[in-house]
């Protein structure tokens, strides 16, 4: 592993880094953001997954976390959105491929060598991360638009690793939009069964989640027709699953609304995690 | 004056706008926070001036004033660092020209006809912010390396028209650097005495301040040599000047710095603002 940066950030260290991935068949470069506490003792760890186009860089420079996680010391681990490469397999359009991983195992061709982010995030990534940082094994999981479909989904389908849980904007019902349907067709191929371990609303309505949720919409978000914030506002609903679903008034799809309610997603994992 | 794009942020507006300047002579574009404040009546204006390289959009997506902002209540304006265009003089360097406007009005060919930051940013952006959004005539000022410099002679110079000052990492003595000499030659000509008006460390021995200044600046600042920090602390101190300078360990030059203690810059405006 190399690092690629460090600078100090509200008392504690901001990380970028990169290493080989056998998830992904190539170098992948992440950040993390090391609180103060963590020069006392191992910390939980809050990760936020980005959405499309973006890399660990978006949110590690627009995001704000840090304030808030050095206040309650948690780490936050930002992984990048894909593998990358001129190697890599990648599509004109900016929401498949390179930047557009949706988190998922590819199975399909020309994807399947690399496209692996499903592992990549909850299992490679996860394991180097816990033996080169001073964390402790106590998980949430966080994100935005299609970081915010990762989220949930990781969460839902492994609530023995994940202890809190929430997200900004989520893509939410992935088979039955725009945002989802091309991606999971191209990564995983026309049996749409297959897609249904990637779909938020219907895995929480098998399933629901161990815990409660929180999840932040903007009511003025430019996306809210491939978002769908009512198909998994209604599946909590109908599973009686604990949390709360806000429909914040104004807030549009970008960091100046992940930003205002940075403080208050950490404060909620804070108090689960630690 | 046109509306570029507006973001709900912390409960406020965070807009941006283009307007034909008569001062530079070319569009400008800036951007300005409104607090949630500003719907009930006016708010006191904190202007944040950027480094070099940096428009007005750097610190308003990473610098992280926003959420400070809203709770004291106080407009934040980013102007831009020049004048910009295709028609404009630039210069191949970084630091010259097109993003190196260094806050001074310009005498010498080919700059003067553009490049008037100082008269753009004291007179005509400031008419035209208080005629457009609801601000009141308290305004404070700071900025960030190239913008700290900015900060520190436009308030010194202009006592009565500003009422608090800070600075983040400030260019203090440009007649003695290359961060400086070269530009301050270029704008304004051989002739050494009249640069003296654009050199804080100067211009706070002669003049002082009316008011205490805080000055955060990191102990691992990559451009140190081109700051010299030391100049303007031993003139804060032989004036016997109140104010802080504050040398933080471990801090470099980045938004990551500026954002750390973003919080006590503008909360240290607000109590003397508001």
């Amino acid at each position: 592993m190399e690092v690629v940066s460090e600078n100090r950030s509200f008392g504690g260290r901001q990380i970028v880094a990169k290493h080989p991935s056998d998830a992904c068949g190539c170098d992948m470069t992440f950040a993390v953001y090391l609180p103060p506490q963590a020069e006392e003792g191992p910390v939980p760890v809050l990760w936020y997954l980005s959405g499309l186009t973006c890399t660990h860089e978006n949110a590690m420079s627009k995001a704000g976390l840090q304030e808030h996680a050095a206040h309650h010391g948690l780490a936050i681990v930002y992984p990048d959105t894909s593998p990358r490469g001129d190697e890599i397999a990648n599509d004109e359009a900016y929401d498949l491929g390179q930047g557009a991983g949706f988190y998922v195992n590819a199975v399909c061709d020309p994807w399947k060598a690399n496209f692996q982010m499903y592992d990549y995030v909850t299992d490679e990534l996860r394991g180097l991360v816990e033996r080169t940082y001073p964390v402790t094994d106590r998980h949430g999981i966080t994100g935005h638009s299609m970081g915010g479909h990762g989220a949930l989904t990781i969460a839902i389908r492994n609530p023995d690793r994940y202890h809190s849980l929430t997200a900004f904007a989520p893509i939410t019902n992935p088979t039955c939009s725009d945002w989802g349907r091309k991606q999971l067709s191209a990564y995983l191929g026309d049996d749409e069964t297959s897609w249904t371990n990637y779909d938020a609303t219907l895995l929480l309505e098998e399933h629901g989640w161990k815990g409660d949720i929180l999840i932040d919409q903007g009511a003025s978000d430019q996306f809210l027709d491939l978002l769908k914030p009512e198909s998994l506002s209604a599946a909590m609903a109908r599973r009686r699953q604990p949390g709360e679903f806000r429909m914040q008034r104004g807030y549009d799809h970008s960091y100046y609304f992940v930003s205002t309610f940075a403080g208050e997603h950490v404060a909620w994992h804070a108090e689960r995690l630690i």
